[in-house]
């Protein structure tokens, strides 16, 4: 499933640069693993603190991991996207102990936007949602 | 566009009650200000933690105050949901120190699935991000 | 609900002098009604040949006049745009014979990127369906 | 990209027979080539009549062939299912005498809701759409 690194190390280096000053990764604990010009992958360990009154894992987390690995394959071609729109499916919960992952593809790179597709799974390849997404690039 | 309350002191006390002992809602800094049957209003006040490397705030953040009006919403008329699918519209971005004020209705209350809409603004009523979920009752 | 119209006659009557001669709208019988840079009215006779299988009106015909809609509400402001998404909630099914309305707005006019809202009901007022789409300016 | 058909014969030829009958499938010249149960492939000819006023195929036309893929996968487990919500990103334009070619994977296959992710190509395999959509087991 995973693409692997090609020609992207200086972007992969800068991104992971900027992205280890970045203040909400710290805030939430995420980390960027892979990055290819259309390929993204990063992680998020599930906290206690991310438990909704029902001790389910917060869906707005769930969608955060997955909307990082988007602003990271939307942004990795060398020009700077903005997100347009965002749906999430969820398939299944996570656990509170999870290590979740979020693999992004850039389905269509256009000149106008850009479509990419979201998976977030957990750390045993269990499926917990699906995602797709719109950028439109400013540069 | 606010409906007023009717009826739900009780739901809507221990709504309240069970959110202020929520994980995450103290995490993120989300706080329930109303709730009816079918409507309810989150709010939460942006923080220099909730920034990217760009300098936006983190569109999961926004999706969050969304999600959580969203469960408040679904979870308000005496039965328990399951989110299923949430697709967000991002209109503009919020200043890092607005305070995002989301609200959500239920469109559609069905015995096997609900609809709902939300609307996130900042305290100048500025639209910052729509968006419509689908939950399933399990109860 | 519906905007008056205002300096658009010239654009309702050349967008309706176009879709007089539009091979679709012939085809399913759409009729554009209302027509504003930020809304339009769309109409759209049930026929027995939109029936599936089980009897209900096919869901690709109720997204196609909420799709004509938005296409006509997107094109309304002097300018050419392509959808780019399409997102449908489909609350109740129409009667065989029912006459489906569909009413667009443009939510968010951007230079990149316009944002609409939908919904379709019954020549009675029920919902039937309700819609949001991403739409791109060519020009 | 196909799963090969295994155990689906009754299903395969309850299905085509109850769709060689059905009148949206005849009015929009849409054909069900394979089956199982969870998945589908449908195809539909373009034809002059599904060209707007600018000589594009009309998006519902792309919806509906789309959503005819949804139906058969989502109903092919033996039990009814009903569409709520449909997402559709638009890739590029078909040509307007291209055969679509729509298949659709049951993704998640539950109790109370299933999710199903499409794929709309051309004849020589160009990407036309995505989407996915969420369905609701009646039965």
């Amino acid at each position: 499933m995973t693409e692997s690194g090609k020609n992207l190390d200086s972007d992969l280096e800068e991104f992971k640069g900027r992205l280890e000053g970045e203040p909400v990764s710290s805030f939430l604990g995420m980390r960027l693993l892979e990055l290819t010009p259309s390929y993204s992958k990063v992680t998020m360990k599930m906290r206690p603190e991310y438990l909704t009154f029902n001790g389910y894992v917060f869906g707005g987390i769930i969608m955060s991991v997955a909307d990082q690995a988007f602003a990271c394959a939307a942004n990795a071609a060398g020009r700077t996207s903005i997100a347009t729109q965002f749906n999430t499916h969820f398939m299944s919960g996570p656990a509170p102990d999870d290590e979740l992952i979020a693999e992004c593809r850039v389905v269509r790179r256009g000149r106008r936007v850009d479509i990419c597709e979201i998976s977030v799974s957990n750390q045993g390849g269990k499926l917990i949602a699906t995602a797709t997404g719109t950028a439109i690039p400013l540069t």
